[in-house]
C-alpha cells in the first residue's frame, strides 16, 4: 500500500549536507552546524555535558524554566554552578553578568537563554556576549524560541554553542534540530575527559565521525521525515525573507502587548520593559483574584486552537501567555486571542474594552 | 531528492477499488460509485450531458448559483428546460417539484442541488425523492454541500444520480469527486446516443471498461495523491463517526444562526425558515446601508482566513456567508466569526452585542 | 487527527500561477500556460473539441494508440479528417505530412504524437512543424511522453496547442497536466462556436476566466495536492538540470537497443532505424514462437515492479516493451529489465547471452 | 505556502498513546511501551546506562559490532563486563550463555541482540530468556533486525528490555523508535542512583512524567512526521498481516541462501548453520582471492539501489551483505541483487552459474 510517508528513498549524506548548509546560511555563521536527531533538549544537553565537567565553574542565567534545567545538568556533570536568576518579570542585563564573572573569575561556562517563550522576555545577547567574551568563558545560547523571530548572529555575537529548532518562529518540525559549534567550543570539548562519547548526546561523534570524515557517512539513519521538513521551512523561509518573517513577528508582539493594556479588565503585561519582550510570546499578569488557568480554560472553550496557554508550574494562577509565532503570527491571531482573553474576562466580572483594544492592535499592527 | 508527493508506488487497481467501496459505504448505497478524476463539476457535467439530450425535458430547479450551471448544460443538451427558480431565501418544496412535474408530465429528469453553500440553504430531498420516484423521472442530485454535514441517503431517497465532492464537510481533497450511479440511469445513459463516450466526461466509460472489466484496469493514471487524500478522509471519518460529524455541523449552523441573531446591528438570516438553512454554512443580510463585501473585506482585514465570505454576483452588497464545514465546524471558528463581523459592525456605526451573541452560541452548542 | 495531506491550507491563485510560469519556463514557451485538472487526455480533448468544427479538415498522425483517440475525437467533432498513419516499427517523416497536406490544401488543423511510449518510437517534430506552418495549419502536439526526455520547444517549432504530463519523464503526478496555448490557439478557440465553453473540457473558459481575469481566482478548487507535486517535480528536474534528465533517458534508450540486440535469443528492436526510438520506451520484437505476453508474465513473476510491459491489444502477442523513463531511466533498471527478459527467454527455449547484453550495456552507457 | 510536511496540528497525547498501544500491539506485549524520539540507539543507551552502574556485572553477548558498542556503555557505566563473543559465522547457543552465567553468578543485565544485519545472523532468544529468567538477570534485547522478520514475543520469553526500530522489516521511519520495558526493569531502573533522569537518555523520564502521569502530557515536542510515519507502517503490516510479513522475510532469507550456493563461482554463505541465517540479511563470504567490497561496487556501479553491502570495518574485504527486509523482501530484489553479483563475479573471472541460481531461488521461493 502506497504512503507518502512511507518508502522514500533514503535521504543521501549529501542531502543532509545541504541541508546544514541552508540552516547555517540561516544564522550567518562559518562554525560547523551539527543537525540533532531528536528535539532541542538534546543538543543543549549535549553542549552542557560536552562543555562541563568537575573543575567547572558556570554562570547560569536563569530568565525561565529551561535555565534550571541548564543549571541541574552543570551541576550533575560535578561543575561548580553561580545561577543568576533574573525575576520573571524581565531581562538580564550585561551589567549583571558582567558583574557576575567579575565575582567570578573561575567562571568558564556560561548559559543563557535568548528567548524565553515561558516567561515572554528576552535577553539582551549581542551585549551579553561581548561581555563573555571579554572574559573568556564558553558561551552556550538557547535560541530555539529566539531564531526567526529576532535577530540571531552567533558569530558577530560570540556565541560557541548556538542551539536552535524549527518549531517556533520558523514554522518547522520539533523533531530534529541544530548547533552551531565554534573552533573554541570543539578544543574545549575534545579536551573534556567526560565530555560524552560514542553516545547519542555526543557532540563529538558528530565532529570526528561525520566532519572530519568529510560528511560522507551519517552516524546513523536519520528522522528523515523531519529533516525534509527542515528544509521545506528553510526554503519558506528564505521565500519570505528572513527579515519579513522577523518584522512579522515583532509586530505581533508589539500589537499584543498594545492590545492588551487597551483592553484592561486588569490585564497587565508581565514583562515590564517593552524593550525586553519577547517577539515569539507575550506574557500578561491576571487581574487580581481571578486565577490565571481558569480564565485561559474559559478562553479556550469556544476555540481550544487559540495560541493561549497558562503559565506552567507557580506562574499559573498569575500568567497568561499569548504565543504569536509562526502561523500564529498574524493579526487575526492577535486579535482572535485577544478577544477569547476580552470575553473570558468578562465573565469573571472584569470590565474589557473589545473595542479600544482592536483600535490599539490596528494602530500598532496596520494591516497592510 | 527524496520527495514525499514524488515516486510513489502507483495506485493499484484493487487500491482504487477499495476506496470505492468506502465511499459507497458512506453513502450507505448499493448502486455503483464511480470516483471521477477531476472536481465535482466534472461528474456534474458528465451527469447531465449523459443524462439529457435533444427530445429531453428537464426540470432543474434554481435554489443558488449550481442550478444555473445546470439549466446552462441542459439547454446545450437540447433539452427542453423548466427552471424552478425559488428565491434564495428559502428551499423549494416538494409540492412545488410535484406540481411543476404534474405540469410538464414530459419531464424525463430532475435536477437538484441539496445543500447551497452559496446561499446557505437546503432541500428536503427525502420528499423531493419521493414525488420524483412517483413521476418516474430520473433524479440528480448535487450532494456535494451536503455530504458529511447532513443525512444523505441516495438508495432510500430514489436518487439515481448522485455527485459528492469531499472538499467541504468532509475535510477532504477537491481534486477527484463520486458519484453513485442507479441502475435506472446507467440504462439512461446507455440507451442516449448523444451521451459522451471516449471523453473524459464519460460515466459510460468508467462503466463499461471499468466497472463491467471487473475493475481491472483504470482507464488512465490516476489522480494518485487526491485518491489517497480521499480515503484518508473517510478513515477520518470512520474514526469521529458520520454521525458525530453531522451533529458537528448541525450545531454549528444552529449557532452561527442564533449568535447572528444575538449579535444584532441589523444582521438577519438570509435564510427565513430555519429548518431550511444549510449546516455548511449560514447565510446572513447584511443591514440596510451596509455593504455586504465592504463588512467582509473588513472583517477579515485582521484575519484573511476566518471562513466569511461575501455572496457572490449580485448577491455582493447584500449577503454575508459564514462557512462551518470540515475543521471550520467548530464553536470557536463560529464565535470568532461572529466576533469579527460584530467588530467591523461597529465600524460601520451599527450597534452590536458581542456578549449577547457568545451567550447566544454557548448555550446553542453548550461546550463538553 | 493529523495527516499529511488533509487540511493544508488552500492553494492560492498566486502559488498556483507560479506553478504555471514554471512549467512555462521547462518548455522555454512565451505562450499561455494552462494547467488543467486532470489527467492529460483532458487537455488533448480539450484541444481537439476546441479546435475542430463541422467544416474543419484534419491531418491526424497515427504513430500509436492515441493518434486513433484523436481521429475519433475530430470525427465526433464533424471535422473531415486525413488519417495518416504508420506502421508502428517506424516514425512519420517531415515529407509524409508535406505531402497529406499538399494533397488536401484545406486542412486546418494537424495533430501528432511527439513520442510514442506505446510503440517506442518518436517523431521528428521540429520538421514536421516547419511543414505545418508553411501550410498554415493549427498544430497540436501530445508531448506527455517527451517532455523531459527529449527537446521540445513548442515555440521554436511553431506548436499551438502543446499538451504535457509529468508522469513519465519528469517523474511528477498524473493528476493534472498542462497545455501551452499560441495566440492563434486562441483566436481559432474563441471563434468556434462549438469549442467547450463553461465546461471540464474548455480551454477557452481558462483563457476568459482565469487568464483574462488576471489569474486571480481560479475556476473551482484545484486538485492541490497534484498541484504540489508537479511544483515539486519541477523544483527537482531544476536541481538536476533538464539537460541532464534529457541526456540520461537518451543513453537509456541507447543501452536498452544494444543490450537487447547482444542478448540475442530472437530479440529485435521493433522500431527500425535507431534515430526513431523514444527515449522513454524501448520496443522489442519477440522471438517468432514466442507470445510476448506469456514471456512478459515470465520476466515479472520475480519483480513485478520492473518496467517491463507487453505491447497492448493487437501487439500484445509480439511486442515486448521496455520502459526507462523517470526513476527507470538508470543503468541498473535496463540491466534488470534485460536480466529479466533473459532469463525468461531461456525458459522458452531460446539461447541469450547475458554477458554480451551487459557488456553492450557498459559500453553504450559508461557507469561515471 | 502550502507544504505536506509543515502546519499539521500538534500530534496530541491521546494519539502519541494510541500509536503506543498498536506498537505494544505488535509486539503481544502487556509490559509498558516507550516510544523514544530518536533512532534505537537512543533507548538502547537509555536501557543500559538505566540498568547498568558501578558494581553490576554484566553479560554482553557480542554476535556483532552492537555487542561491541554495548560493552563500550556497560564499562562506560562502571560495570563488570563479560564479554561473550561469538565468531559472526554462527549464532550464540542457550547453553553458552548458561555456562557463562554459572561461571559468574553474580551476573545481573544480559544484553544481546537478536538477529544481525551486519553479520547475518540470528539469535535463539526463546531458549536464552529461559536461561537468563531461571538465573535472575535483567535481560536486554535490541530486536530492532528482528522485529517484523521473525517471531518476537517479549512477554513470553522474558525480556525485560525489549528494543525495536521500524526502519528494517517493518519499512517504517527510523527516526523514532521503541522499548518495552517490565515491571522488573522499571524497578531496577528507578533503584539505580546512576540512572539518566533528567536526560535526553532517560527511561524513567518517560515513566515518571508520562506513563505515571496518566499520558496526558509528553515530555517535549515529539517528531511528529515520524510518529505518523510509524502509525502508518503499523496500519500496513495489520493490513498485511504480521505472519505474512514474517513469512516473507524467511522466504527471501532462504531463496537467497539457495540462489547464492547455486550460483556458485566460490561464493558461500557466512553464517555456517541455515536455522542460525537472519531473515533480514544474508552474508557471503566473498570466493578467495576477490575482495568482497570490490566485488559490491562492481555489482552496483549498474544499480546503486540494489540492496547490496560491503561488510564493515574487518570484514570488509571478505563479508557481502545481502539485505531483503522491507520493500526489498521479494523474489524480484533477491534475484536482482543475485544477478548483480554473478555477474560481478564473471568479471573476476569466477565461473557462476546464474541459471542454476534463478532455478534454487524458484524452487526455494515458488512464485504465487
Amino acid at each position: 500500500m502506497t504512503h507518502p510517508l512511507l518508502d522514500l528513498a533514503p535521504l543521501t549524506a549529501a542531502h543532509f549536507a545541504a541541508i546544514e548548509r541552508r540552516v547555517a546560511s540561516l544564522l550567518s555563521t562559518e562554525q560547523d552546524v551539527v543537525i540533532m536527531q531528536g528535539e532541542a533538549l538534546l543538543p543543549l544537553e549535549g553542549c552542557i555535558r560536552g562543555g562541563a565537567r568537575p573543575g567547572s565553574a558556570a554562570l547560569n542565567v536563569v530568565t525561565g524554566p529551561y535555565g534550571q534545567t541548564f543549571g541541574n545538568w552543570l551541576r550533575d556533570c560535578g561543575a561548580a554552578v553561580f545561577d543568576l536568576t533574573v525575576p520573571f518579570h524581565t531581562a538580564v542585563t550585561a551589567e549583571q553578568v558582567g558583574r557576575a564573572l567579575d565575582e567570578h573569575p573561575e567562571i568558564d561556562f556560561v548559559s543563557v537563554v535568548h528567548a524565553e517563550a515561558a516567561t515572554g522576555n528576552t535577553n539582551p545577547v549581542a551585549e551579553i556576549g561581548e561581555v563573555v567574551r571579554a572574559h573568556g568563558a564558553l558561551f552556550m545560547l538557547d535560541a530555539v524560541a529566539s531564531v526567526g523571530a529576532e535577530p540571531l548572529l552567533p558569530d558577530e555575537w560570540g556565541v560557541d554553542l548556538c542551539v536552535i529548532g524549527a518549531q517556533k518562529a520558523m514554522g518547522g518540525p520539533a523533531g530534529v534540530s541544530a548547533v552551531s559549534v565554534s573552533a573554541r567550543a570543539w578544543e574545549r570539548l575534545a579536551a573534556n575527559p567526560s565530555a560524552p562519547r560514542r553516545s547519542y548526546l555526543s557532540l563529538l561523534d558528530w565532529k570526528e565521525r561525520w566532519i572530519d570524515g568529510g560528511r560522507r557517512a551519517l552516524l546513523h539513519a536519520p528522522a528523515q521525515l523531519e529533516m525534509l521538513a527542515l528544509e521545506a521551512c528553510v526554503e519558506r523561509i528564505e521565500a519570505e525573507g528572513l527579515d519579513a518573517l522577523m518584522a512579522r513577528h515583532s509586530a505581533a508582539s508589539s500589537a499584543t502587548r498594545a492590545g492588551a493594556v487597551a483592553l484592561g479588565g486588569g490585564l497587565e503585561p508581565y514583562v515590564l520593559g517593552a524593550r525586553e519582550a519577547a517577539p515569539v510570546a507575550t506574557t500578561l499578569r491576571a487581574p487580581s483574584g481571578v486565577d490565571a488557568s481558569e480564565l485561559v480554560a474559559k478562553a479556550l472553550a469556544d476555540d481550544p486552537s487559540l495560541p493561549l496557554i497558562a503559565g506552567g508550574g507557580a506562574l499559573s494562577k498569575e500568567m497568561i501567555r499569548v504565543n504569536h509565532y509562526g502561523v500564529d503570527a498574524t493579526r487575526g491571531a492577535v486579535l482572535s486571542s485577544l478577544g477569547a482573553l476580552g470575553a473570558a474576562l468578562s465573565e469573571f466580572g472584569c470590565h474589557v474594552d473589545l473595542e479600544a483594544a482592536r483600535t490599539a492592535v490596528s494602530e500598532t499592527w496596520p494591516s497592510e
